[in-house]
């Protein structure tokens, strides 16, 4: 499948590395089209890898990963044409956090809206659906590095869409029965505001290799 | 030892009732001393049971439970004398929830502020200690009815407030290494702040019978 993952940083980097183990072909988009980062990406990861602009990724992708930085995701987006999103899925990993007031970072939204219902907004007619946000890059792509049963969640509102991601999930490692639907994009809220608490579990457990299983 | 239990709904019978089947004497405060509920319950609850104001149950109290509901736990709180609540631990159960705007509650504090920080600064001589949140009030006094592991947090500024929290709930049945000290009591954002979360587990698990583990 042709991938394109929007974002260069730690997060962007190993989702689409693992996209190209996987055999997709990807191409990472970034503000400029020589990103530097970017460009070491497709030079470490073969033919299967290229790089241009966010709009020239969101062109080029049949599904898209949204792996910006959450401050600066909507500004991402909004640069590549929304008939280029139109009837895809876009899978947002991001988080609204607000690093200016120092660590811990609170969010930019909150409460009563999400980044992932804000994207959805701004993109009427894209299938987004909110994802793996909740858990560090590393276990995104190799929920096998922490040991036992945990997991993760999804929101959106086309549930096709999201049995597409389902299963694109569970190529990554993840068992059918490890993801959890909350419904539709509303949800994002849910799993955006856990990350204050995924924070202060980090800082306690001196690493970011955890994760939750909900227990019943 | 004497307790006293602010609140009169679900989650304060609940801990009022496993304080006393605990062997301690307990008071349970509520606006009206003639409260009804409160009434049952102590005629249900044997001789170490009683009832009181408010301001009441926090002068019996050595150790006192905030069960109220989030959204007017401040106004119960300062029907007590401040100097009836210095130097005692507090236990803010509340959530700061906001039903009028219809299912699921948003937050009435949230990101940057917390109940458990605001009912702090009401009181900055109490010793606020956030806990059992995170559940429902069957499981807080009974984590056993949930199979396996599973975990709850602890937040507070005073270290020896939490460790004597930390022993009562392991008489609650808490096991020590299922107790997680999340730090300061900022760390209450973090835990009332998992709620939209748990909110939609329980919409998509159809119980309140559920909790997470920390996997790591």
């Amino acid at each position: 499948m042709r991938i394109g993952v929007l974002g260069t940083g730690m997060v962007g980097q190993t989702i689409a590395g693992k996209l190209v183990a996987l055999g997709h072909e990807v191409m990472m988009g970034s503000r400029s089209a020589a990103n530097e980062q970017a460009r070491e990406w497709v030079a470490a990861s073969g033919s299967s890898a290229s790089q241009g602009t966010f709009a020239e990724a969101a062109v080029f992708g049949e599904l898209l990963f949204n792996c910006t930085a959450g401050a600066g995701s909507l500004d991402a987006l909004r640069s590549a044409h929304s008939d280029d999103l139109a009837h895809k899925i876009l899978i947002d990993v991001a988080n609204p956090l607000d690093f200016s007031q120092g660590m811990p970072p609170s969010l930019l939204v909150v409460n009563t809206d999400s980044l992932g219902e804000q994207i959805q907004r701004a993109f009427p007619d894209a299938k987004v659906v909110k994802a793996l946000n909740t858990i560090n890059c590393a276990v995104m792509v190799d929920p096998a590095r922490i040991p036992g049963e945990h997991d993760i969640f999804l929101a959106g509102d086309d549930d096709a869409a999201k049995q597409a991601v389902r299963d694109l999930l569970q190529s990554f490692g993840w068992a059918a029965d490890r993801i959890i639907d909350l419904g539709d994009i509303t949800a994002a809220r849910a799993t955006e505001m856990y990350l204050p608490l995924w924070l202060r579990l980090m800082g306690e457990l001196q690493t970011g290799d955890f994760n939750i299983k909900v227990v019943r």
